[in-house]
């Protein structure tokens, strides 16, 4: 991390014949199509990678590839025969060793390889927050065992959250309110994801009054050295565990913005490499706790394709291209809210859309996703509005007038 | 035009598998690049058609079609095999004759093929625009030999303008100042075009303050009933023929943006249809002339990628598939400034980029085009500012920094 591995760049050449700063983008969901968008609207040639075909991204890109990306011997294929300038990561189930592997041999990977891997494990990133970072979190314990996680869970108190080690957006975490709960909820925690891991994280469970991501950009500046650009900060509510609803900006007091601007710096300072981090922080009155962070455009994020010019998307594709950005630019008050399909099946179709659009200041972007299951994400509603509380109700509204509707598909499936 | 062949839209399908609204692009430049990317942002299925590979647009789409757009049986093959939905032409270059054809058949074209046809042609437009709009215009007539080019010239008076029949962003006009210049300038606009046409138009030449595009959207209104929307004046300056710089909003005396409103509505009543059409006017003093009209996304409207939310891609997209809209939004001070070619040759090489980013408010588009020959546009600089002086300086120091090299590939081209 001491050289920025991406390289300070002048020249953009053509896609498709050889001459376009190519990029690889592992993960091919709703924040890859973003990304692939702004990288091709800046000359970039873009392979989308995901696990299954017809992803979002997958339908911008120049071209695709569909693997299992936690596959060492895969993922070290597809990039030696795509022979990619960048190595980008839309989401954490990847091969993080073989990312560390790939970047030692010479291949770059966003922000760097070190970068995805602590951040995809909580006790990694805790530590490092904790130990190098210095910024304050909640109170946690890492455990190996129900034994331990009991004992953990009596020293931190009730309520108290059990959290899987893989961090993906809440997915595997749950409250825990009483000893006679501990024992289901290390065993989902623990079961969480494609590989179970013995160790769980039991964490205070802290009377937060926010929950907010700040955005922060790694980049170049316009003399050719490496800056840090933070944005406004965004808030973000959620009735369950998963991303739900966000907007930007979010006001506080000027003190808690300054320590969520300390906050923000000093993590992402701590990671290195280049593009865009969502680093995520509790606010509790005047306090600021650190969370965790996405080292790459983050979901909550999505409120910036209505609250900046350059989105967090747009901001990561020049960042990482190696373009110079002066920031930040002026917030528009917005406001995103998920649009949810409910059943399952191949080939949702999204109705009520004439009401959803009824108002001003409203846009849908919809995914485009070939199944759905029920809490997929299908789309997004982004509203504008005079205030946040006005775009909050518009987007709301709007994504609430959306109904997902499972049909089989008129015709057989056809590539593309 | 007395039904709107366009549908209210409540649902939308998925991409790929046939339940989603298929838009057969025809031409696939810069312009048919953000229609296909605020389309697929929608839900939408794209295939983008041109008459060589690698096009902008086809980078994007979900599948691409290389073809003479101006050949009725290819173009009749295309809609036939793909059977689109919506029929998108993005460039005048079309048979616009079969496109009548087709739409007797039951196809549906953007914005009707009536509209493409007569706005293709100076003679048939201009005669819509005296007679059926009855909107203002330049003096001209339109000549069928060089004696009566010599007769309307002394009629009209020197200097005036020749101007080839197929209309194109300033493609094949010349100013004459003196009858010597009559003959070549005849000959000139008589054999522009893919197929000479004995039919030129002179025209006054319009002492003129400001040129200006006022981007007008035929759509649905929340209640399902078509309505139309008028943006604020774009304005724009030509050192030649072709689209240089532009920017918006443009302030004029209310009278004057009262006059403008009122031509940009008559003539896009008069042509019909759903989408956005590019009304391009003379403002002279008070008075305003009606020039031209683009029944499709202006190329001076790339401005709005800066300077609205909705972008007049993104305008045209929803608009066309039928799904409301309540404008106009709030413009935001901003200017474009295109990136020319200089030299011929395959995959061009941007370079400068370090120096056109390198002051803030800047964004570039680059369109990735296999090929440049000179005064090919390779890009486009955006740029926002607290003014408009401030985000033409910005957009055109951007332009300005920018070189293209030509290089020959380093690698042999690759399919995508």
């Amino acid at each position: 991390m001491s050289n920025p591995p991406v390289a300070f760049r002048e020249r953009i050449g053509s896609p498709l014949v050889g001459t376009a700063p190519r990029l690889l983008l592992l993960g091919s969901g709703e924040l890859g199509r973003e990304i692939a968008i702004e990288a091709m609207r800046l000359g970039a040639e873009v392979i989308a990678v995901d696990r299954y075909p017809h992803a979002p991204a997958m339908q911008v890109a120049h071209r695709h590839r569909v693997l299992p990306m936690t596959d060492p011997a895969e993922l070290r294929a597809v990039v030696e025969q795509e022979r990619p300038d960048l190595i980008v990561p839309e989401i954490e189930q990847v091969a993080t060793d073989e990312l560390v592997r790939l970047e030692s041999e010479g291949w770059t990977v966003i922000p760097n390889a070190e970068a995805t891997r602590i951040t995809m494990d909580r006790e990694r990133l805790r530590r490092r927050a904790v130990d190098l970072a210095r910024v304050p979190t909640s109170r946690f314990a890492v455990v190996r065992s129900r034994t331990e996680a009991h004992a953990a869970a009596r020293e931190i108190g009730f309520p108290c959250l059990f959290k899987s080690m893989m961090s993906s957006s809440g997915h595997g975490m749950t409250r825990v309110d009483a000893p006679t709960q501990v024992d289901a909820a290390y065993a989902e925690a623990s079961e969480h994801g494609r590989v179970p891991d013995p160790r769980v994280m039991v964490e205070e469970f802290l009377r937060f009054d926010r929950e907010v991501t700040m955005l922060t950009l790694r980049h170049y500046g316009p003399d050719a050295r490496p800056a840090t650009t933070v944005l406004d900060p965004i808030a973000h509510v959620r009735p369950g565990t998963l991303y739900h609803e966000s907007w930007q900006p979010e006001r506080l007091p000027p003190e808690v913005e300054a320590e969520l601007d300390r906050v923000a710096r000093r993590v992402t300072d701590s990671l290195g490499g280049f593009g865009i981090f969502g680093v995520e922080c509790f606010v509790a009155g005047r306090r600021v706790y650190f969370s965790e962070v996405s080292p790459r455009p983050h979901d909550t994020g999505l409120v910036t394709l209505g609250s900046q010019w350059n989105s967090e998307f747009a901001l990561h594709a020049r960042a990482i291209l190696g373009l110079p950005y002066l920031g930040p630019e002026p917030t528009t008050p917005a406001a995103a809210h998920v649009i949810l399909a409910t059943g399952s099946g191949p080939a949702p179709e999204l109705g009520g859309l004439g009401d959803a659009l009824a108002e001003p200041g409203v846009r849908l972007y919809l995914f485009g996703k070939p199944e759905a299951y029920p809490d997929r994400r299908l789309g997004v509603a982004v509203a504008r509005g005079a205030t946040v509380d006005e775009a909050r109700r518009r987007a709301a509204e709007a994504a609430h007038a959306v109904e997902a509707k499972i049909t089989y598909p008129s015709e057989p499936p056809r590539t593309g």
